[in-house]
């Protein structure tokens, strides 16, 4: 059976150049970036390449890049490490009711430890208001943290206005930007945008699994997120991975090398889907599913339906898609982007995330919609017997 | 020119086995774990497998083993999770000053938090006595961390000794072991050795960079790592890392597979450098340099000579030796088994650590040997002068 594989903001499959490099470094150049001699000089040359790769599609300097485990960890380190190096500034942070739950998450640990936090409301469309980041900066903030991309429905958060708001109104405040579902779509530049965290993971990208990278500003104290032996300047401990750091350089490089035209192809999958959803029966789109919102997610309610019988059902197909975001689905509770944006609890238990990727194809859309054209009446129909 | 790799307790070669599981699966099950559907319960499984691997090797239930990012996670995590869980019953840790900076460095970290730590000496083979841990213990003593073997000496720590007698003078201590280098040298059963918390990294057993885990017994209140998802039990999210996990799983397996024979041949390669190298003039083994030390790691100190430059001499010849430890070798003054066995200054200087692994040929020990007879007098000369 044919896969279509409609689930890349959960995760993407590896690009063949990627997965190239990464067997090349794993077999043969797989010394100890820490190590003296030829095997781990030319394991460090890999990591100054991919940080300078990365940094070249930020606009920054390659020092403010700092390779992790993945965007989790990066959105941790980012909110960890303000709290413990700010406290004495404050202990206020903001962010928004629709970050992923590798923020949301960090939050709530904080406010156990003595830390508020401001989760600012968002509009019918899921996205935050430069205003109320503003109403909400009180003396003792220092932190505002907006994703940049939503993963459920693809919403764009005006992170560029927040910053600038930020660095001409309360330039005291520190302002991460989780760009997990942004790195790779959209071209952000934390300098220009006076973003001093920024948080990316690789397998969003067509990257290696367990990469990612955290960008920090030159004006960031930043605590180490894991002690040992002094590599990352000592703020990030450990032998360095230096196939995952390839591989996500790499994977950066061509995503940026091919931004405009993935896009444009992007784009018009989405508006394919988006009217074929629209002349369905009961088909609900969710937030602004047009060129506002990113390129590569669609989130759709379907009347009378629970997301689980209909992800199944299209499973059945070999159709792949998500109810919510996949990375938090084992958790329903978590899931509150639709929630926050005023969705009945209705609609959102019928919603379907659709999400696409330089992979998809046409025809597989025409498929999909071909698919929810069976589906959606049968499955209506025995719910009601 | 010809590659002789003898920095084996740096990092390993990816076992070409290992290596086509992790192709496999970053191209064709590269779901997110997280994902309802067929792709994430697919990638799920290669995660139950992993830890089910891990596990058989440990005579311990897969519930007991968190994946992490690599060995120094897993020691960060254990050290401070530690702290975190149980301040209220004492702020007191006890180690020895013989760990890798992924411990030591954790618990001066604690240090500034108020915690304090004793630093066990040990005697001129590198090696803590027992009696010493029970006599540092106090009402207020939260935890014992000891490596399993030294990374920079191979010295081999008396670890199911110390657990025997915490378990029975002090069994509200806890017991964390780094077994970094251990793991695939020695059989260590945590629950029957009454050890808390496991560490181990994937690529010292020719598994995966960036990939390793942490046992955790089941009476351990154990604090989240990393927050998020709700990966691992809410105590490590992020999405997945499946191409490292499966190949960890697979090393592991394989590592033990073939331990006896494995080891058997790596004691023989170990006896043969060791004979060579005690008919050289001026050269010092270091610790137990025989069978009870471990099999893959020998250290010794060259009269007259400063450690780099004879690594270089030796790089020149297309053969990778290490000076201490390469995981900290960018930072010399974390070096400190060597001065902590009683070494004097000009000996820590002059050491070189040779590491086997399971590729390494008796043709490659004998072609060090060749090339050291050749060039210590060299260099000796081009000293004096």
């Amino acid at each position: 059976m044919m896969e279509i594989y409609l689930d890349n903001a959960a995760t993407t499959k590896t690009d063949p150049e990627v997965m190239d490099l990464v067997t090349r470094v794993m077999t043969e150049d797989y010394g100890n970036a820490a190590s003296l001699h030829k095997k781990g000089v030319d394991a460090e040359r890999y990591a100054v390449k991919a940080r300078q790769q990365i940094a070249d599609t930020l606009k920054c300097a390659p020092k403010n890049i700092y390779f992790t485990s993945g965007g989790t960890e990066s959105n941790n380190w980012a909110i960890l490490s303000t709290a413990e190096a700010y406290v004495r500034s404050g202990k206020h942070l903001i962010t928004t009711l629709v970050e992923h739950a590798s923020v949301k998450n960090v939050m709530e640990a904080l406010k156990n430890r003595g830390f508020e936090i401001t989760y600012l409301p968002v509009d019918e469309n899921g996205c935050v208001s430069v205003q109320s980041v503003r109403e909400a900066v009180r003396p003792d903030t220092i932190l505002v943290s907006v994703m940049a991309v939503n993963n459920e429905i693809g919403a764009r958060e005006p992170v560029e206005e927040i910053g600038e708001m930020l660095h001409s109104k309360f330039p005291q405040v520190l302002f991460h930007v989780d760009a997990i579902q942004s790195y790779g779509k959209y071209r952000i530049y934390p300098e220009r945008s006076h973003i001093d965290y920024m948080s990316v993971s690789a397998h969003k990208i067509h990257g290696p699994k367990g990469a990612g990278f955290l960008y920090v500003s030159d004006r960031v104290k930043l605590k180490p997120y894991i002690y040992g032996g002094g590599q990352q300047k000592g703020m990030r401990s450990g032998t360095e991975n230096i196939p995952g750091e390839a591989g996500l350089g790499l994977a950066s490089e061509i995503a940026y090398r091919h931004l405009d035209e993935n896009n444009e192809r992007l784009y018009q999958l989405k508006s394919r889907l988006r009217e074929g959803l629209m002349a369905l029966e009961g088909a609900f789109l969710n937030g602004q599913a047009d060129g506002s919102s990113a390129p590569h997610i669609l989130s759709c309610s379907f009347e009378g339906m629970r997301s689980e019988v209909l992800l199944h059902a299209l499973e059945d197909r070999g159709i792949y898609v998500s109810s919510g975001s996949a990375c938090s689905s084992s958790h329903p509770s978590q899931i509150n982007t639709l929630s926050g944006m005023g969705l009945s609890k209705a609609r959102q238990e019928g919603t379907i995330r659709f999400s696409f990727s330089k992979y998809t194809k046409e025809e597989e859309i025409e498929e999909t919609l071909v698919a929810l054209r069976d589906l959606l009446p049968l499955l209506r129909r025995f719910k009601r017997k």
